[in-house]
């Protein structure tokens, strides 16, 4: 059986940086399960077709066709129970308020800070489809929307309670990555990916904890293509 | 066998506004455990030297003596295992969390919103104290940090994820209210007893949710003393 995974990538097929597929990937390795990834282009809406689905990630398990980050990593903790990822009840709940963190806490301060960088690793083709959609969003141009400086002031307030929680414990899931760790790490994959900003200081607790997930499962984060990598793409 | 909590009080015996003291008042509730509370003031050390620490709350349950918020909740989990608060490994890990959430992210931009009420509403003698000690954390006058505008400001933003949570869940915890909830929610207890100042948008999902804890447990927190009540008391 082939496991597939559709993943987003940029102007190289092996520039993977969605924060999204990024959850899935650690999940899989978590979880000791291969993986063939595909890459896809936000404007390549028909070749999700099969999935009805119009956004990565998408994982095809088999017969069974899973989308979005967090019901994958779900589905996934159903049908491989070993080493779970969101656990039962009480603690899938409490799992859930780490998603609702990365997408709505540490998400928009990274995105002031790197979409310009983010909007230079996105495929030529997908260039017109990503800024218009993100215009609208964030009502106004990349550019305007661009600001280091509140960004990463924005990211700051917003790492207080991570940097409390592993100043006492390697892992937000403890001693152990779990769930937690790679709902909030794909965002970290996402800014490393596409740019060279330090997001965080040398010294602090998180940038302890980024290293340490880049060397899990065998530097699976570290291994990962940067757009930095790609000569004369980095702007 | 009586079990006593000691309580931060205010100008008032029956103002008790300790956020710390709060989670632990809704944790016995959730357990359904009885407790008598006593009240206890800043400078009253000497009231607390048989447990050797010098921070409220503390609890006395038969011969176990019990201090920090977070350890009294796991205490009740460890004795009292019928409606966990915690739970276990993955989740506790989670919880921990939820801890670090209130204070580094919601408690900062509550304190510079509700720091003069906060002041008002602690006891005269307790004041010169309060002062000191806060001054010297905040590094400048208590009336140097008081900027509503900001601490709003910072408060919305860092509502975010619980925000998300709350639009798909009516608890952190889930269906049910659990110890995530009530770790957060201290932190309401404590500007509702000192302040009448309105923290979120009647329309916030988190106001819903407040209104929620406020009627749980027979309304336990409806029912505390604010410092509204006391004819005069409030500036």
């Amino acid at each position: 059986m082939t496991r597939v995974l559709y993943e987003l990538c940029g102007i190289d097929e092996s520039l993977r940086f969605s924060p999204f597929c990024w959850r899935v990937r650690y999940a899989l390795a978590h979880k000791g399960l291969d993986v063939e990834t595909r890459p896809w282009r936000f404007t390549d809406k028909q070749a999700l077709a099969f999935a009805d689905h119009d956004k990565v990630p998408v994982l095809v398990d088999g017969d069974e066709v899973v989308t979005d980050s967090y019901a994958i990593l779900r589905y996934l903790d159903r049908t491989y129970p070993q080493a779970p990822l969101l656990g039962d009840a009480l603690a899938e709940a409490r799992g859930r308020f780490f998603k609702h963190y990365a997408e709505r806490a540490l998400a928009p301060a990274m995105m002031r800070t790197i979409i310009m960088d983010l909007f230079n690793a996105v495929h030529p083709d997908d260039r017109a489809y990503f800024r218009e959609s993100r215009e609208k969003r964030f009502g106004r141009t990349l550019e305007e929307f661009h600001s280091p400086a509140k960004g990463l002031a924005q990211l700051d307030a917003a790492l207080g309670p991570m940097r409390g929680r592993l100043e006492e414990a390697d892992f937000l899931d403890g001693d152990a990555p779990g769930g937690a760790d790679y709902l909030v790490f794909g965002n970290f994959m996402w800014a490393r990916c596409v740019s060279s900003a330090d997001l965080v200081s040398n010294a602090d607790p998180v940038h302890a904890w980024v290293e340490r997930l880049l060397d899990l499962h065998d530097g699976l984060g570290r291994r990962a293509m940067r757009v930095t990598d790609i000569e004369g793409a980095y702007r």
